[in-house]
């Protein structure tokens, strides 16, 4: 293998997301507790689920950068506290449905809620969550957050429902998928980041340039994801090597094999992703094909040039410590693998 | 068995939903073409499988209520079409995901969704038309009517997730099981009509009559589909009788057979659905059962209890066609059995 899989994170990649950390800690305890709050329920189910999920260690990287959206404006009300729970639960809500769906067994290195409530609580847990996250937008009362939000719910679905068409389907390419990870990761980061700049009251510009940032974050982040699917630093995210590909799942790294692979190769992973037949010695060999193909380095290469572009949305802003640490969270995806 | 399953619908029960059919026929063409136009995506998968559920001929009958609620006033915008198809989307989702989690073979006489695409292109499906949904109602613009319609959203799924708990709990009172219909099927009647009255402008007063007319016609709707499961006039519907039976749920007819039942009733029902042991034999010893203790006769009388409840909610309006047609609406909904 390459060496993506080979090489430890260095201890900046830590510090990436400490300063963003550090700048929201105030008010992201304050998000923590409407969490707590919003998914109190006379239904002892409710609040089992969600707190199996919510508090199995996510970063909350979502709702840091609506925070972080709304203080760099100096914004000091507290209709972000709202609206960055809102995303937090939609993407808990989608993370129930996609282990559903998936048939997943674990999550952040825990038995996934359906392992341990069944199918039927996921689905409808998450369905609680996203109709709280509703409710608590309209609350807070903006119609352009409205906008944004639900617009990215919108997609977000949409978007998983591509992905269950694309899944299993090797010739998918990628410009097919980046559509589908554009709706069902990065539209969320884009709504969380132009969100906070629009309880801010912020131009069109910079709503624009926070949104181009989660935008271009997601993206790499999700990238990322999909290379560390392959790689041996997945271990230290509590998921299995290769859970992608036993479920069938076509991810860039799999399309830049198949893609550069010969006749013998695609028929490989035609009968591994599409009729999903594979051991794991056929997982052995998905990571060498990957390897020779350097299917991870480009697709690691891909996110950086995503990550650039996510760094260059944030030029319009004047230097401040918000804006590096923003910065720093671009970095910080990026560099995960290494 | 009673009289409950002997006896066909008298044709006055039919004339019963025509007047509102026919009031609301030019706005619910638009409602139509707007529930297309909101299923089209690249992602043909979306469109197929909501085209399965929404043209498979459900009566509509909520978003003819937000219609009606709006007409009534003499409203002549056209913000009522987008919340109507709103609440129409919101149904068709929770029917989506309710399938999945009761493992149902059929709906309203066809194939369920989840047998023809699966299960999880039903969550993820039910997950878009709620997206949409949401994206239509933040269209409409009306704060007021988003309050009403997230906080249904909330309340639903905290509603399915009580039933799911519920579920197989032959011990259930008859207050927790109201309070398990009143969220899951009466906060979105109460909302469809609750709207209408929204963006027609209406006094406080005139918007809670219409809240409680839908909250008590839905409740006397669900009592009376809770009696059909176990009626020869199911067959109408295209559900076979005994689903609920098999499914292990407990609602207002089994409640009443049990407590109203000896120690060998009772263990009957227990191992019937607590423990989910029945055979078609079962099914025919329940339905006797409930002759016996009058179980859904009583249903029914509840049912029409609520009836009267959403008609005399209606009493603070001037007689009108649109009174009598929500009028007789209840009437259809009580006398579906008889």
């Amino acid at each position: 293998m390459g060496n993506v899989v080979s090489l430890q994170k260095p201890p900046e990649s830590e510090a990436g997301i400490e300063r963003l950390v550090g700048l929201v800690s105030g008010d992201m305890a304050r998000v923590n507790e409407m969490i707590l709050s919003r998914t109190g329920s006379d239904v002892q189910l409710i609040p089992e689920v969600a707190a199996h999920l919510i508090e199995s260690g996510g970063k909350r990287l979502r709702p840091m950068l609506t925070l972080a959206g709304a203080q760099m404006f100096g914004y000091d009300g507290s209709r972000h506290i709202k609206l960055a729970a809102s995303v937090e639960f939609m993407h808990t809500a989608t993370l129930l449905h996609d282990d559903v769906v998936d048939e997943s067994d674990m999550r952040r290195g825990k038995a996934a809620a359906r392992m341990v409530w069944g199918n039927e609580a996921s689905v409808l847990v998450g369905d609680f969550l996203l109709g709280q996250a509703f409710k608590m937008m309209v609350e807070v009362g903006s119609l352009p957050a409205l906008d944004v939000l639900s617009d990215a719910a919108a997609v977000i679905a949409e978007g998983e429902v591509m992905q269950l068409v694309t899944a299993q389907n090797t010739t998918t390419n990628e410009d097919e998928y980046l559509a589908v990870i554009r709706a069902k990761t990065a539209a969320l980061f884009a709504a969380a980041c132009e969100v906070g700049a629009i309880v801010a009251d912020r131009s069109a510009d910079e709503r624009g340039a926070l949104r181009s940032y989660g935008t271009n974050l997601g993206l790499a982040f999700q990238l990322v994801d999909d290379a560390l699917d392959y790689s041996g630093a997945q271990a230290n995210l509590g998921k299995r090597v290769g859970d992608d590909f036993r479920d069938g799942k076509i991810t860039l790294p799999v399309l830049l094999a198949y893609r550069r692979g010969d006749d013998d190769e695609r028929a490989f992973w035609k009968r591994c992703l599409n009729d999903r037949q594979s051991s794991e010695a056929d997982l052995d060999r998905a990571i060498a094909l990957m390897a020779t193909h350097r299917a991870l380095d480009d697709t690691i290469a891909r996110a950086r040039h995503y990550g650039a572009m996510a760094r260059d949305a944030l030029e319009i802003f004047p230097k401040s410590d918000y804006r590096q640490a923003l910065t720093d969270v671009v970095d910080f995806c990026v560099s995960r693998t290494y």
